[in-house]
């Protein structure tokens, strides 16, 4: 066998990726100018996109096939093919006005596996399943639709205000929503040994001055959120309303998030992971500064590897929403509390991925994913996954996105490795 | 000389008044039923409700006259003529779908005052002078005017955003616009002896259950405020950006707000008289719940009797908010500061005040006016002033303000016993 060669494999494949990724950002560039790109889940967008992935596949001699969510499968025939394969990929959508690289950096990177292997020589153990996935952006829709868990919310969403629902999409294409939502799974879960996915991050770690450029995920943070939470106390004139009088739905609302905002630092000073967001906070529009506000809405968004820490988090919430309401005679009115669940790669994955990483000698950070990810899915399932992130600037979710190719390249290395490893 | 009788003073005016305030809210009802009146200061309703107050004041033998900011001047003739005059008011506008009481109120029981002192045979020492001001729900205009003190903010000020400007409204009607904000006042501070006010409570010490339902004045809060401050921080995913990467606008914003808060209730504790209220506190319209945001704005009003506790509370709050800004890596942009100054009741007035309520038997307290007043106009200019509160429910600024004819009947004879004292 070869030995891994960084330097080699980036010649080999940078033409490939970046003339690919110019492709897909061709044709799924945002209607106005400079917008990034729009390739929302379930549009012909999207059927656009994957039908050009689904040509390099065959290009590269991938058995291509769509599931019943109509999620992208191209299959490298293994050595034995009645094994599970390892699926490894991502997701072929796009936020309104996003970035290239969201999603597809790791279909890409999973046709740099096969192309890498292939100019190798190297068949693998089982098959790998290069796999673009539907509509994640709206809530991980394709990899849910895949294991048959569309929920009833899922299939009112839409992704603009006057746009059909993921319910009337579905239909319109033919697809069959009872099937998708009836709790068993179009792809077997049994027929996936293992879900792999290169991202890019969404954070900050991986930009830091002198540091590593490739993450390897330890886990996928749960997460609580309400998305809107309403606080009612009674108006009153600003000046004349004296302290012991006033139900001021503002000083109730900023003491309880500045007070989470407390406890939050406090856990993470005691070492725990969490993170917490009040994204949305507004008082009325015919709210004037000389007036002790009635009403105000906001947000809340937790997230941690730990569930113990997230369900400590919020309870903690209620109950100094409660004291609250109490001591300033207002009201908190919380719509339903919405969750996912924490997921911890799959530790012999992770490890397969630190080989590779340290067979290339590419430097790499263990960081959490604070964002959603499709392998999360999978997760839920009991397949085991793991996650490559690589660094990205300036954010996630807008046009100015950007992934440099050398850390594109070596994410894709540390896959390719890894996949080889675990193949072998 | 009569004995004060507030049984006799009650049956004599009620159906007066009663009718005076019928009669006034039916010339400037709003136009949306039951919306309450709308007499927006120099327009129309306004000059209506002038027109209709001067013929009461006539029918009165009050000699009657307009100063040169239109407002509405009305002369009971005292015994010696060179002395300056009491004068004795309150406004003739109201805000948007207002209170038929506010500002009316104080007009009535001056004529109140005149009617009694008339049926008593009494002739004052000095002339009263029943005023009926303009405008002074925009910013005390019409007193101002009367000043001479109107600003080019005044001037450029609109009641609605599609009404002409203040500017544009008095030259139209054939003001001079000039002089009224020439720094000269159109009436003689020296000639105004002094100004008494009744005023419905905008508050709610007053209809606290077996209370007193009259208050007595012992100032005016001064105020500072920023109708707008802006909070700067960076956009970043809600669950990968973690706590040390964050320049979160409103965790930084709610922490200031918060913080402020805690300030107040201390300073309370202390026995310090201060409000404090963030009434107007929002996230960009495109803020969503899992993203940290970048952007806040807020505004601040905090009042007080004492300019020293004001200015401490305020340089607490810059103090915080740099402090908050160094942490969270935010910066935080005041406009400009407005201020007015805290004014303190006469004490002689005052006196005059609680004289007359002893001797009619009628209980009162003491308290701050949170809201602004004419009377602070009087007391720039150096003329003592004081202020009779009389009971109201439901808040002020709304038509379902509500004062009781009882109440004010008690507070017209409170003002009535205090003018005769003053004026014997």
């Amino acid at each position: 066998m070869e030995t891994p060669d960084f330097t080699r494999f980036s010649q080999a494949h940078r033409v490939y990726a970046e003339s690919l990724f110019a492709k897909i950002r061709a044709l799924s560039a945002s209607p106005a100018p400079n917008r990034g790109v729009t390739r929302f889940g379930y549009s012909e967008v999207e059927d656009r996109v994957l039908d050009a992935l689904e040509e390099e596949g065959r290009a590269l001699g991938l058995e291509t096939s769509r599931d019943a969510a109509g999620n992208l499968l191209m299959r490298l025939p293994g050595r034995d093919r009645t094994l599970p394969g390892l699926f490894c990929g991502s997701h072929a959508d796009s936020v309104l006005d996003g970035g290239n690289f969201d999603g597809l950096a790791g279909i890409t990177a999973a046709l740099l596996v096969v192309r890498d292997l292939q100019a190798r020589g190297v068949t693998p153990a089982r098959d790998i399943v290069v796999t673009a996935l539907r509509c994640e952006e709206q809530g991980l829709i394709g990899s849910r639709a895949m294991m048959g868990k569309l929920s009833e919310a899922d299939l009112g969403r839409r992704w603009t205000p006057d746009s059909p629902t993921l319910a009337e999409r579905l239909t319109a294409q033919g697809y069959d929503v009872a099937r998708l939502s009836s709790g068993t799974p179009v792809v077997d879960p049994k027929s996936i040994a293992a879900f792999l996915e290169l991202h890019i991050e969404q954070g900050v770690r991986l930009t830091q001055p002198n540091g590593p450029r490739v993450g390897l995920v330890t886990g996928i943070r749960g997460m609580v959120y309400h998305r809107m939470i309403h606080c009612w106390g009674e108006p009153a004139h600003a000046g004349a309303i004296d302290f012991p009088f006033r139900h001021d739905a503002l000083a109730a609302t900023t003491r309880l998030v500045a007070g989470a905002w407390e406890r939050w630092s406090q856990r993470v000073a005691k070492g725990e992971d969490l993170v917490f967001t009040t994204g949305i906070l507004e008082t009325d529009p015919t709210a004037i500064f000389n007036k002790v506000p009635e009403h105000v809405r906001f947000s809340l968004d937790a997230r941690s590897l730990s569930a113990e820490t997230r369900e400590g988090f919020i309870e903690e919430f209620y109950e100094d929403a409660k004291r609250l309401e109490a001591f300033h005679g207002v009201r908190f009115e919380f719509d339903p509390a919405g969750r996912n669940e924490p997921m911890e790669s799959d530790p012999a994955l992770l490890a397969k991925l630190e080989e590779g990483a340290a067979l290339l000698g590419i430097p790499v950070i263990h960081e959490p994913s604070g964002a959603g990810h499709d392998a999360q899915t999978f997760g839920l399932e009991k397949i085991p996954f793991a996650m490559v992130f690589i660094a990205n600037a300036n954010g996630s979710h807008n046009p100015d996105e950007a992934v440099e190719t050398d850390d594109f390249l070596a994410g894709a290395a540390v896959l390719t490795e890894a996949v080889r490893l675990y193949t072998a």
